[in-house]
């Protein structure tokens, strides 16, 4: 028998590659490619359009940085926008923290959600079900175009790269809404690509972010199957001061939220060493 | 034409291509196989056995975190003995250190020596000509066994995975030999490959160093072409001190010897932040 490989199309020279241990899902839904298999070392893998959006086996590095991060570094948030994360991995994250009253999650792709609950259930666990989470079917230019100001304390954005789906959620349009309808101490938090890759990706849209909030900035993640170094979460903040918060406070406010010690890669001295960046990814950054 | 990818075969259901450019040298050395291609993106790249060993484009990240990290937490390294590392990158790293006034690299196979210099120049730089170095072909743990007590301040082993040619450099006598030929505050690294995929590796080899070394822990590096997040840096010392320096001292001692500023991945802040270790990475170390 043939061996089903996957290869992944991020990149036309280099990438990643998988061995299928048996397919799931192949759905063309309207807005990208779908695919879940079932691999060897990775548990089930999920991509869209090609490119590797979420593993089992690793999602947890992804999610933490990307919930625990934002939440924590603001102290207080207690609504929070999720646009994307059609897995319902950053939503999870989101709802353990106790703090959190009300999570709404924009995802355009109604096809990723429904394959993700069918054939990636312990992503989103039971958040889909939390009393705190409002689901969302649509697009999350309109959903921030239309939301009053001050609704959200954090939010978080879970895209694709800034190429076909999600490319108007890293425009002029879409950052002006998140400030406005961020309350005043609120910050952005985004994916930003892997940036020894992608560096003009985190450029470009560090430069966008800039236009509309006073702290911008970037944190790291080493999530194994964004191959390629660190990824990079893009920042934007009201309030310089969320990402100097030092190691205890981190470490309280997070007893406090119910997350200490349920992690595997955020740790409170983790949170605070991601905002250290080596100077081959610094360089990227506006100069504040 | 048909295209040429290169597979990594590290594992065997997972990994990383590369489209090849142009092959540069193919050698069946009494050792290993060296494969040395030009690709799209990384610049020239080494494999050996099919494993990914080097890339011109990222290689700094690994060289900067295996050379600097153990000098500067060191802090007085004079002399220092490099295993493995033939294509001369860490030889080069170790004497930007003006403060080291002797460097020995051993390496087992000459043909890697002979094919990096031809084909990597810039790996090594000038190191292979500096009246500092010493460069052995021959075999690192014969090389331990015979050196004499307290002749060391640093071991470096940047050898291949322990399994293979490297396998001697994971073992008791070897470890024990490290010990006697270091000076008191002495302290050896090595690399322990990735924990998200090899978690056994650094779990085995941290239980032997600790056989030996009174403080055994690993740090991080998130090099992009060694895939699956974060390698570990393996550490073992004789005074628990040197990896608990702060930010600032790091600094004064990279100015003194001459590296500050000369880096794109270490800075003072990465360095120490790199003992900070997920929950992950940080449960197949002993308990202290």
């Amino acid at each position: 028998m043939t061996e089903n490989w996957v290869n992944e199309t991020l990149y036309a020279e280099w990438g990643q590659r998988f061995l299928v241990k048996r397919e799931l899902a192949q759905v063309k839904s309207a807005f990208q490619d779908i695919r879940i298999f079932e691999s060897h070392l990775h548990g089930r893998v999920m991509l869209l359009d090609g490119v590797v959006q979420i593993t089992e086996a690793d999602e947890f590095v992804y999610q933490e940085m990307l919930a625990h991060v934002p939440l924590l570094a603001h102290g207080a948030a207690k609504r929070v926008l999720i646009i994307g994360a059609g897995d319902g991995g950053v939503l999870r994250r989101v709802l353990q923290h106790r703090t959190v009253e009300k999570a709404v999650m924009v995802e355009i792709d109604g096809e990723v959600i429904r394959l993700a609950k069918e054939h990636l259930p312990r992503i989103g666990g039971d958040a889909w079900t939390d009393p705190r989470a409002t689901v969302i079917v649509g697009d999350g230019i309109d959903h921030v175009r239309q939301a009053e100001a001050g609704s959200y304390d954090v939010i978080i954005v879970d895209s694709t790269d800034p190429i076909g789906v999600g490319e108007v959620l890293f425009t002029d349009e879409f950052y002006a809404n998140c400030f406005r309808i961020l309350t005043d101490r609120g910050l952005v938090v985004n994916q930003c690509g892997v940036p020894f890759m992608q560096a003009e990706e985190l450029r470009e849209t560090s430069l966008r972010r800039a236009k509309f909030f006073p702290d911008v900035f970037a944190y790291l993640a080493a999530v194994p199957t964004y191959v390629g170094g660190f990824m990079t979460l893009g920042w934007a903040a009201k309030d310089a001061g969320c990402r100097k918060v030092e190691v205890s406070e981190i470490r309280r406010r997070a007893d406090v939220a119910g997350v200490l010690e349920t992690t595997r890669y955020w740790t409170p001295e983790i949170h605070v060493g991601a905002f250290n960046l080596p100077p081959y990814i610094g360089m990227h950054l506006p100069r504040g």
